[in-house]
């Protein structure tokens, strides 16, 4: 399905966004510090208005992409950020903000960074599912906060009015204590109200511990859900792997792990010991070896003689575009073919396979199992 | 089983409790705000007099309907909780104690939250069932607590003896250091007292951590037996889930997610990539299909397509009524399929048996398989 | 096997220990507060030499029933911690140090603890599990703290010569902030100072959460492992448990809980729905049914007819002594029986068997499956 | 394959290598003292150039010893770490530092740890496999950090323009806030400053609960990955093992621990209850019979009959030699049994063959299983 705005997603897009965004936040900063040169404060005013007209031309060009679904767009949470990062400056320098103010708006831009972060929607996911005991959580840390304001506004309220002469006071004091962040600017002095304090602190550690266990543990299940759908996606880009008995590429899913990899990446390196193989799901790799270096396409696999016999690396595999790799590790070999021998079998009759007709090279084909006539079909 | 005070946990009611219960502890807060408006102030003791009286009205309902096991109502966790919000203010007033002092038992209503939390139980459960591991981190806990404060009342008392010249003082100083909490209103000035201090806050992070630890593990458990029960009676009003052979059921009942949506929620979006089925365990839902919506009842399915086809969603599903469905992920219904190929084969059977009164729509029968057929017998 | 010490593991004895041990440490801190009128002082000497006294009687008592094998029994870790705390204290007082200052190594009872803690024992074996993975991280807190203190020192020296002219200086100010403690006695001011203080206290909780996930990690581990070689002990002890086919044993060893309940505890109400099933490992129960309540002995089970057919408890059940139950929840035994079909059947049948000869009492026998037959005998 | 740089690794050099690098920094630490007698300072001095010399001598050694891949080894991370510790301090002397700054580069060498902490690079990975999840917690904590340091800026500024009067000020009061340090050098005394304060404190808690929730389960998976594949070396050197049938050969695998034992340290007790067996996957061990002490070789087992008849161990076990052995439990064993019965007839077969030629010594065949016959092959 085709993706509008995927072009932003690349990496050289990505990365001026970042700077962009970078020399904005640098420039609101620089434009607040009190003794500052005055050229160098109109510079910083300069920069915040170029990051405002180029994020004013990158919405407009989204918009005008998005024709026929513009509203959806400007509706869709990353429109939604992208007018926040535009519109407040020039509204509120029209209402007649200083401008001091005004461009403190800049630091909306810093949302930017959510469009950029792949990992927020899970997330988002976890604490969703996880609303009910982190909602219980958040009762007793709102009940703890409530008694021990109440309890030290009483105790220490009549000698410290400045720190716990209200409510208020006592309720700051309770949650600078409860997240354990301590100022130190209010601090009880009586016996109870130490003793109170002393409980509200041990409470925080225990209501901070629920909190992470509770994330941790939604986390993990997330985790292995996520990691198996976009594996599964991967393996059906490998006729090898796609046509093995489902239960045992149900497991292979399981175990795979995915690597994405930039342009010469070098994958495998001559001489070290192999505790994995490699599925290329896409793009390609080249076998350095002497003299003609084989390149492997996506759909093939290498690395395989370092499972079937522990030999060593014999050759540099270097990718030459942006590649996934699918791993799969020594003792998850193992494991699975002790319970599905017939991946074993596979593997090395595919293997056996392709090194016939390269006899011409032997000690190659032992060890990294190139799969030369495969990719130069 | 019929539960006399069911009706207190529906939504509309809930959220008027939270109202109450807000509404009071602000009041009880402004009240104890030196600078304060007499009128302001007067309004306040209104709103803590309003909310007073309806936790009284409350209560006295919850008896009266309570007839008959009244005494059980009262004993329970519940009814000291409501008794606890009513009696001790008009007590406290009696008793001669300043309005002042008095309504800041007002506090006490915090703790109805506890009742609507569902998630409460669970977290005590996790601390029951850990209480021996976390009982040990507690003899860590105080070991270190007492070994600490009575080193530093040696060392650093007779240099500052307002902050370590009695064990009292140096135990709030060795609290303060080991909760992380870290007030700086006691510091440790010899080389000594400030080596053992630095033990004392990394021995702080270690104690810390094995108290998350234990509760992160205990959670994660406690977890999955809970999610388990709760949709194992829901899958029991599904009767395709149902009847599969028992161990598919089992399997099944560990993968389901449910999802407790409100009333007119849009479950499904026309033309978005289908990542999972939903079983509807107990409300309704309408596929928006032209001319005629189709309305589907608890204990059909809808949106298999997706997980067969992996074809995009073809129309928008919307709750019609608060409605519990019981959700089958991509990747855990490949899995499940593997070693349970039946029920791949049931699922595709039911969806074609459903689809063939219905040929007039084929596009939409292959894409969200309504279940036409079944809502209209 | 006998245990010679077994009898202070009882739980008066447990508490009397508790009792003497608070009394002693109160006494203690009592003793360090400045204005206290005499006769308080002396009544706290004079509760420490009772303290002393009564764990020096021990230490004897324990040496001498400890014949031929005194030796070990001093040496054990137990011994060493009952020494300390009866020798030092005189030792001291020999020695000429004033009474205020040798009474503090009273602190040295809190040790006793750790002998009353069963858990302890599992967190030092996490703990020497994870040896590695923790060295690693002390290392990362080490570097840190190393190089961000002579960071400190050179930045902050020259203007804070009293909060950063020395490294020990400089090294109290990265502990404090390393561990988030942050007491705020020293506080970089320079731009570039403030800066590494920044990473410093991100590194702070990047550190903290990789000890916290290890100890997780480990603990949850550990845990598993514990349960089961205790579970497997009990399991034992249950005829019906034991003599079911291997597999289902090892089964249902991982999924029971043990449960370790006092005299005269009420472990099923009348009318409450019933989740699990109970096997007694060890102890006594007593079903309340009118008008002969019936007693349970160790190596039967009760409360099955909730797992069968669902039905709500129909009578109390209290334990007559100590009890050790294991419990089999609702969710565990749908699991174990899809799994393991003639589990549910030897249940069904032992319940049917053993409810005939008390048919006179149908109602029971069909809600709890009183097991009167079994331990009448 | 040989390690040109083993030897380094052996027991007494790291201690060695240790020893110098403590006694180095704690020169470093001396010398920066301020109120040092000269002759102090000069020790210091001497000390430290020691420690150059030998780090010095070190790299030289290593250098020489890595003739035809020297650039190799410089190019190592060991080998940058080794150069770093030996050149910018005459570099920095060259330069004219002053003495005093410029050996306070000696703080580098610090960085010699993390070649001799094994478990570092297994806490690289789990970063770099969750490099999106953290990463996303980043982008939440920058967010958090810059948006509440702007309110607070705003808020507060006008007020305390030594706190808050730029916005590198109110950053850094929002990074000592957000890590819960809390110096109290600028707290918020506004009522809305305080109150975005309290939520930046409650994120403070959730930002750091999801980055340790990551972190554990990340470590999780990767802790179990590489206990396989380690044991999975180990028991290929067991030949009892290795000719078991895959899938309990796998099983074993996963199940078993490694324990990595100093020379003559007491690996079995007599007469203690025994809940594990051992396999000698290298080194040797002496089992302490009379009158003739029996010496087991790598690839033989001990202590089966603590698992098959569950007797107390009848001798001490020493090791004579660095050894690794695999530790099966109690617990594990009997799971293992119950799946693959055929592993308890062997090893009670094995146990059996073995102890025939010792009929003279039958109790301790029966209690320890030593295996003498085939030690003294």
């Amino acid at each position: 399905m085709p993706r509008p705005f995927g072009f932003i997603k690349t990496r050289t897009l990505t990365f001026l966004e970042l700077l962009v965004l970078a020399i904005g936040l640098l420039a609101m900063i620089v434009m607040t510090m009190p003794g500052l040169a005055e050229s160098l404060r109109l510079a910083a005013f300069v920069m915040l208005g170029c990051c405002l007209a180029i994020y004013t031309c990158e919405l407009l060009v989204k918009i005008r992409q998005a024709t026929g679904s513009e509203k959806k767009y400007l509706l869709s949470a990353t429109g939604l950020i992208d007018l926040m990062a535009v519109l407040p400056i020039p509204i509120a320098l029209l209402f007649g903000v200083p401008a001091n103010v005004a461009w403190l708006l800049a630091s909306l831009w810093i949302l930017k960074l959510a469009t950029l972060a792949p990992g927020l929607a899970m997330l988002g996911r976890v604490i969703a599912l996880e609303a009910r005991a982190l909602g219980s959580v958040i009762v007793i840390f709102l009940t703890i906060l409530v008694l021990s304001s109440v309890a030290l506004h009483s105790l220490e309220g009549p000698a410290q009015p400045q720190q716990f002469g209200s409510l208020p006071l006592s309720l700051w004091w309770a949650v600078t204590t409860l997240s354990s962040t301590g100022y130190g600017d209010a601090v009880p002095a009586t016996f109870l109200g130490r003793l109170i304090a002393g409980f509200v602190m041990i409470s925080g550690l225990g209501v901070f511990g629920l909190w992470t266990g509770i994330l941790a543990t939604g986390f993990a299940a997330e985790h292995r859900r996520r990691d198996f759908i976009r594996n599964w996606d991967l393996v059906t880009q490998v006729p090898f792997l796609k046509n093995l008995d489902p239960p045992t590429v149900i497991e292979l899913t399981r175990l795979l792990r995915r690597l994405d990899l930039a342009e010469k990446t070098i994958v495998v390196r001559r001489g070290r010991p192999g505790d994995c193989m490699y599925f290329i799901a896409s793009g390609e790799v080249e076998v350095k070896v002497e003299p003609h270096p084989v390149r492997l396409a996506a759909g093939t696999f290498f690395g395989e003689m370092a499972l079937l016999t522990g030999a060593a690396r014999s050759a540099n595999v270097v990718t030459t575009q942006p590649t996934t790799l699918l791993v799969l590790e020594v003792g998850d070999f193992h494991t699975l073919t002790a319970h599905h021998p017939e991946l074993a079998q596979a593997v090395a009759a595919e293997a056996a396979r392709r090194s016939k007709p390269t006899e011409s090279k032997p000690h190659m084909a032992h060890a990294t199992g190139e799969k030369r006539d495969r990719t130069l079909r």
